[in-house]
Parts: C-alpha cells; sequence; structure tokens
C-alpha cells in the first residue's frame, strides 16, 4: 500500500467507515506487510475498551451466552464489537458461516460489530492477529470487545490472553472438573460459569468449581463460579455484575500487567515479523541456491539451517525487508 | 557443551548407550543451543526406521491400540520407539505420569524406549521437537517410530505430519464423522480404525468413513477403515498388515516427498532457531534500551518493532550467535 493510500484508509477508519475497519482485518488474517504500519498509527488510539473473553469446550453454550451479553451491553448503551476464534477447524471454514448466521441479528444495528477468525497463520499468528483485530475493534471506539474461542488447546490459551476478564463456560458432565484442569481453563478464568444450570450435576460441579478456585495463589481476585441459562438469560445480570467487579479489581493493579503486556506485545511482533519475513525469503529467490543443494540431497536440513544462520550477510539478506509497498 | 563434550555425547549415543539418548531427548526439550549441531551429526543416520502416527480424539483407545502395536512389533523382531504427544495439557504434567506408568511394562525390554514430550516449546516448538526426538530414535537405531498424540488440534496435525504411515482412531459415538471432517483428520488418515468395534454403531462409522475417505482427491492409495478392539487385540493383525501395504506404496513415491520434507524441515529448523535466539536477545542485554522505553511507555510496541527490524545493526545484534557453548 502507497504512503497516500495508508494515510485514506487510516482517515476513513477514524471517521467511522465500518467496510474500512472490515477491510483492514482483512489485512491482518491476510498478514498483509501493511499491518505493522497500520498498527502503529491507531495504536495511540487503543487502550479505551474492556478486552472480555469468553472460552470453554465445544457445546457449553458459548455463543448463546455471547448474544445474551451483547443484548445486555447494548441496553448499557455500550458499542459492542465481537471477535470468534475457532482454531480447531482448519479445513471447514465453519467460522465464517456462523459468523454470517449470527451477524443477521444484528445486521442494522451499528452499535455492533461480529467478525469471525479461522486457521489461516499457524504457529501463534492467529493469537497476534485476534489481538491486532481486538486493537481494531478498540481504536474504531467499541466500548467492549468480546473474545470468543471455540476448544480448549493450547492456541486457545494464547489467544485468551488478550483478554482483560476471562469467563470459562463449563457445562455439567462427567468429568468436567478434569478436562478443566488439564485444559489449563481453571489458571485463566476470571470468572466461571455453570450453564445450562437446570441439568443435573450443575451444583456439583460449581461446588467443586469453587474449591478449587480456593486453592489457586493470586490472592488478589477470587474468581466467583456463576449458574447460567443462556437460552433464557438467567444469570446474565450477575455475569455483567461480575464483570465490572472484575474490572475494577483490575483497574487498580493495571499499570504493571500494562507494562508486561507491551513487552510481551513488542517481543510477540518482532517474532511473528522475523517468521512473516522467512516465509517469504524461503518462497523466492535469496534461498534458492540452497534450496537447490537440499532437493539434490547434497546437503542434510541442519547444516542447511546452521550455515545461514552463521553468516550475518545470508541473516540480512534473509530478513531485511528492502521492498515496501506494492504488495497488497 | 564443548567440542569434546559433544563430541563424547554422540560416540555414546553411537554405541547405544541408552541413558545419553535420554539426556539428548531432555536437550531437545530444553531447546538447548547443542540441539542443531548434534542433529546435524546425527542425520546420515536417519532415514531407515518407519515413522508411524496414531491420533485421534481422547478416549480413543490410543494408548492400549499403541501397546498392542508394541507388542506385535517386538514379536516379530522390530526394535520400537515411542514418542507420546501431549499440546493439551501445559499445565498438569499429565504426559510424563502416563509415560512413567507405560514405561513399568517394557521396562526390562531393550528393545523398546518409550518417551513423553509435553507442552514446553509452544508456537510450533512442540511439532519440531517430535520431529527431533523421531530423528534421534531413528538414528539410535529403532525400526520403527511411534508417534502417538492427544486430541485433534491444528497442534497435533502439524506433529503427525512427521509421520510417514498416520493411524487415526476413532470410536463409534453420535457425531463423530463430523468431528474427524471438522478436526482434520480424514485428509491425514491413511489408515483409520474404528475400535471398540463391539459397540454400536461401529459399522455404520465404518461405512461414513469409507464413503468419505472415497471422495478423498488422492487416487494412489485407498485408505482402508478397520475395526479394532485394542482391549482385546482384534484387527490388529490387519492393523499391521495395513501398514506394511501403505509403506509399500510410499515407497515407490517417496523421493519427492522426500525432497520436500527436507525443504521444509531446513524452514522450520530456520524458523524455530531465529526465534530462539529472539526469545534469549530479548532476555538478555541486547535489547534492554527498548524494552526500558517500552516500560516507560516511551514508545509502542509496533513501533519499536518496526524500528529494531529496519535497522541491520539492531538485526545482527538480535540474531547473530556469537557465544558459542558454555551453556545446557
Amino acid at each position: 500500500m502507497a504512503p497516500q493510500d495508508l494515510q485514506i484508509t487510516l482517515e476513513r477508519f477514524s471517521s467511522g467507515d465500518r467496510r474500512v475497519l472490515a477491510r483492514v482485518i482483512t489485512l491482518v488474517e491476510n498478514r498483509s506487510r501493511d499491518v505493522p504500519r497500520i498498527m502503529r498509527a491507531l495504536y495511540p488510539k487503543c487502550g479505551r475498551a474492556r478486552v472480555l473473553g469468553i472460552t470453554g469446550p465445544p457445546g457449553a453454550g458459548k455463543s448463546t451466552l455471547t448474544d445474551k451479553l451483547i443484548a445486555r451491553l447494548r441496553a448499557r448503551g455500550r458499542r459492542v464489537g465481537v471477535v470468534a476464534v475457532d482454531p480447531s477447524s482448519p479445513f471447514s471454514g465453519g467460522a465464517i458461516l456462523g459468523d454470517r448466521v449470527r451477524m443477521q441479528e444484528h445486521f442494522l444495528d451499528d452499535g455492533v460489530f461480529i467478525r469471525s477468525l479461522s486457521t489461516r497463520g499457524r504457529h501463534g499468528g492467529l493469537a497476534r492477529a485476534t489481538r491486532e483485530v481486538v486493537h481494531l475493534l478498540d481504536a474504531f471506539g467499541f466500548d467492549d470487545v468480546l473474545v470468543e474461542t471455540v476448544g480448549v488447546g493450547q492456541t486457545e490459551l494464547d489467544i485468551m490472553r488478550v483478554a482483560q476478564t476471562t469467563m470459562v463456560v463449563l457445562v455439567p458432565e462427567a468429568g468436567d472438573t478434569i478436562q478443566v484442569m488439564k485444559a489449563g481453563l481453571l489458571e485463566i478464568g476470571d470468572v466461571f460459569l455453570v450453564n445450562k444450570a437446570d441439568r443435573e450435576g450443575a451444583r456439583r460441579l460449581k461446588n467443586e468449581l469453587e474449591a478449587m478456585v480456593q486453592l489457586r495463589p493470586d490472592a488478589r481476585w477470587q474468581a466467583p463460579v456463576l449458574l447460567t441459562q443462556a437460552t433464557d438469560g438467567t444469570g446474565v445480570d450477575d455475569l455483567l455484575a461480575a464483570i465490572d467487579a472484575h474490572q475494577a479489581a483490575r483497574t487498580r493493579r493495571a499499570a504493571h500487567e500494562d507494562e508486561e503486556a507491551r513487552l510481551q506485545e513488542w517481543y510477540e511482533i518482532l517474532r511473528d515479523e522475523l517468521s512473516l519475513r522467512l516465509e517469504r525469503a524461503v518462497a523466492g529467490e535469496a534461498l534458492r541456491p540452497m534450496a537447490e543443494r537440499l532437493r539434490r540431497g547434497d546437503i542434510d536440513p541442519y547444516s542447511a539451517a546452521l550455515d545461514t544462520l552463521a553468516d550475518p550477510a545470508a541473516l540480512e539478506r534473509l530478513l531485511g525487508e528492502r521492498r515496501d509497498g506494492g504488495e497488497e
């Protein structure tokens, strides 16, 4: 993107053009070269939104709960952006379908923006893309940004680190508690929800979770365990109150956390940007002679990598970004 | 590790010292600086073992099946190495417990070596660590290397790429087929197993899988769908025959695949090595002034990253490896 196009994009973004917001999110998804410069320009506008995460195993009712949350937050007059991330379905494109279905409901409401992200960028790329979309929604002016993930793997845990307040949604089923512990959800939850609370075992699960929460080392925030029924909205007011309480508690100790978050973000941008440049170099001309030697079996992959890394000029050829702009 | 220590390690490894094998695997787990040099030295010994992957949702009976496979392969006189990878449990350390329990059975059998890997290296690090452990077991002289993963996420798919023959284990349960498709397991399976075949729905799942397999574009190998019962060993002989058949079919087209695998491996080593050097740089002195500016809020993370990446000298400070040895 040429500097003047970048300028126009940023101006339209700042004037509240939703199509430009959508287009910039697509640039993030496609890992465009323009993203770091866009993010740098918008960064001063970030930091106002509350970032709320919703996670838990598939089928726990997260989407329904998110929809109920959106409605209540809208009733308070708050503008709500949603990022739904599905790292578990690299082939199905299911996230995009879900996106469209859900968009229908809020189609006419300018105060709501919903976007799905699917598994395009591997190796931590999805977590970074999520954070960038959160920044964009924040800079665009949404008061609350909801991040919803499906599944319970390492990728989801990485993604949830962007949230200030993380809700973990569970349903009363055998073995659930152990799954929570195994998947690391116990550590990341700021609010626990036992959804489908009319089912047998809901009260027992709540008790088990409360016992586990009390064993956590963090004495500054005692994570509440709420009974909810997303389908009819039971417990959603309690949830909103719990979010407000956690946000208030968080504000009192936010400065240090923000410092750490900035450092972590810087490191992750560097890491992903290096990885991206390497990808382009491997696909391009700079590394072709070595690739040919590897194809012929004249050198093994470890020797090839060590040789490249030992040579400063090769490193610079590999990672220096000479072209700027032109490509989307 | 000093050059002479490296030499001694390599000699003991080559003489078949299992404690040295275990120690080198620990170096891989800890992402030691010595790993690329060790791998380079051992690479010429690799490429003899069959690499067999076993994956599928939790509770499908993968571990029991692996144990039965080990027994049959041992009965054929083959030496068997096993890597069990559990990317889903970053906190529990469950993999290591499973390791110990299973090691007991084969404790006195020198022809079997079982090792678990847990989620230490994030961001693709686990897939690379798995491949390195596979190389080590291969170079050590195991005839078959089994790679077992738990779960169905993107990390597991990445890990399974190391396998030459991938077994996907399923159980007859409602919705299973859709899960398979969603999780990308359909694409990676070379042999499908419907385990717990005495359960209702086993035959139907087999039929559904066979129909789906026929829709796959690869005409060179028609993945069989086998009914097994891991607990009593039913179907394990058929499984061995299917593995042999797939390996034979694979050999006929292996040269090109090996080329691609070498290129991919080279790229991944470069990527992970850069990421590792960056991690060390961030933790060390080279980037401290920038880190201080970030802490104070004098610069935002994107500007900090772009400034660092735009400066060749900074890149070299960041990624050049000056020290060699000393640290484990």
